[in-house]
């Protein structure tokens, strides 16, 4: 009985309470103790590293930059149960701030950008930072959506400057914010009809891309009361919100504009067996495991709604079949038959 | 164009914020306007009721207590994610506020009992609660885990005074209170495995459940360093907290006491056509739809893991793809053929 609990897996990392010195030690490092990576510390992966943290995961979670993602970006998230009217940043702050409580640390300004297939036999996984190369058992993607190839897409000028102002890259999230008002939708056209339930006048811009015409073609567009009108926004106005556009030279007032195509960013991660579906998110399952053992991804980057709630709970979801899989892994050291639960 | 917004669908229901005289007056009630009712306003219904809001979809909420459910046992929550450290009722407390802030409300005390399938032709779903009838076109079933199926099947006489204070039901939950401790498992044991990467000591109570015994015989639990023995808990002891249980009348002392069979209490909806899995939970997509056309479901009916963040993502994903749906039944009354993303 006694070789159970903590002795059993050496020095702790990310969820280490105990002992937190040395935490960035190189030599602490040896691959056997580390249990798992995260990669992005959006809202998925700091929920994820917070429950790692809590169930003792020796992990360490990486972020491109100080944490929080696209989150940020956000003026007033109304839609987050239980903590409506915050601003973006602070639920950033709230989310870091606890996981600090619970002993995890976020290494900030250090991206994953590679993971790769263990080398034969080792069982762990290769997974390369911006600055080190790590071993671990399992690895967490949270890396979000792509803001900035979006951005390059569209090209607007001033596109950050109304960003949460007017200019919303998502339907579904920001449409309350538009009832009665008159929004102008590019990209796609499917939320063109989801704010048509909310907005008093919505227009669509066309033409309508390749991968929707089959479905929504021009027709069955203006067959539902939404104007359609073809060109390509070339500014934006507005003193502290977005007033109007133009398009191809044409001066439009309108209170809401809709970029709706987005880039997800998976495909650096296919290279590690990880199956994409048809616009480059990762599939998973329900645990959020993902087609390549010992690798599960949340948030954003598995698809659509793109929600705080909902990376927060992919997250805690994931952090817990890491928990199982990590278990499962120490079992079948032992020669034991794994049903399949353990290993989704 | 001015056919769209809020003109069009007629009065609202549990939307909205214009016009909340005679909310509920019965002659408002016609089947036409109801778009959605939700069952059971734990944290996945009241999340799933704060984003119905928000979107303006027309709901009504039930709840067969005042709303909460299981969170409302929950000492103190360490794991949600923006909110540690609060009580369970006051991250209920906190979720109707903000529903009712949202301008939504939630009819108490009243469960839904019944979800039939369509009438042929009418398009709309029959539901049945403890007081009336409605004709919605969409539910989302967020029931939860039936306690009580749990409470008789154990039925130790103090269970309620302990659950918390060293009685969990939920290893994956609680098993970070546990650290370093000494714990008692009983019903599934893939929980003793779990629980023996943080406890000091685990003990397992067998004889192992019938539905577990060709994966997990008791070989297998005592190779891998956990105490096996068989009985029955026939008392718990202890003041404050749990600090002993009477094993078919012999003292034994422990900290933890893990319950961990439970019943889902997916049966009832089995009716309305809703595909359940092996141990009674409800099937779902990645969009929270289930096997039924207008059905779907989210939290704790949908499975493990049991948790809060789990629940409230559920319930924001199940209110938007409800949206959707609603959205795809007003393209298709237009004849327009919907791709597969608009009827998941």
């Amino acid at each position: 009985m006694s070789a159970g609990g903590d002795t059993r897996r050496g020095a702790r990392l990310g969820g280490d309470r105990s002992d937190r010195s040395g935490f960035y030690g190189i030599e602490r490092w040896n691959a056997a103790e580390l249990e798992l990576v995260i990669a992005g510390a959006g809202a998925a992966g700091l929920s994820a590293a917070l429950y790692a943290s809590l169930l003792d995961i020796n992990y360490l979670i990486f972020d491109a930059e100080a944490g929080g993602g696209l989150m940020n970006l956000a003026k007033q998230v109304e839609n987050l149960p239980g903590m409506g009217g915050l601003r973006g940043p602070a639920i950033t702050e709230r989310l870091l701030k606890q996981l600090a409580a619970a002993g995890g640390s976020l290494r900030s300004y250090e991206a994953v950008v590679a993971i790769e297939p263990p080398p034969s036999g080792s069982g762990l996984l290769a997974v390369r930072t911006t600055r080190e190369r790590f071993r671990p058992k399992a690895v967490i993607i949270a890396t979000g959506l792509e803001l900035l190839g979006l951005e390059q897409e569209f090209g607007i000028a001033n596109e950050r400057q109304f960003l949460g102002k007017g200019l919303s890259y998502c339907a579904e999230c920001d449409g309350p914010l538009f009832r009665g008002k008159r929004v102008l939708v590019a990209g796609n056209p499917f939320d063109a009809f989801l704010l048509k339930r909310l907005a008093r006048e919505v227009i669509y811009l066309g033409p309508v891309p390749s991968e929707y015409r089959a479905q929504v073609p021009r027709e069955i567009i203006e067959a539902n009361d939404i104007l359609y009108r073809e060109g390509a926004v070339t500014a934006l106005e507005g003193t502290s919100r977005l007033e109007a556009i133009l398009v191809d030279g044409e001066h439009l007032p309108i209170d809401g504009l809709f970029l709706t195509k987005r880039k997800a960013g998976g495909e650096v991660f296919a290279r590690a067996g990880v199956d994409l579906d048809d616009q480059g998110f990762i599939r998973v399952d329900r645990h959020l495991a993902t087609s390549a053992a010992g690798i599960y991804a949340c948030g954003d980057i598995t698809g659509e709604p793109w929600q705080i709630a909902k990376s927060v709970g992919e997250g805690a979801v994931a952090a817990l079949s890491v928990f199982k899989y990590l278990t499962g892994q120490e079992m079948r050291n032992l020669g034991w038959a794994l049903r399949d639960e353990w290993e989704p």
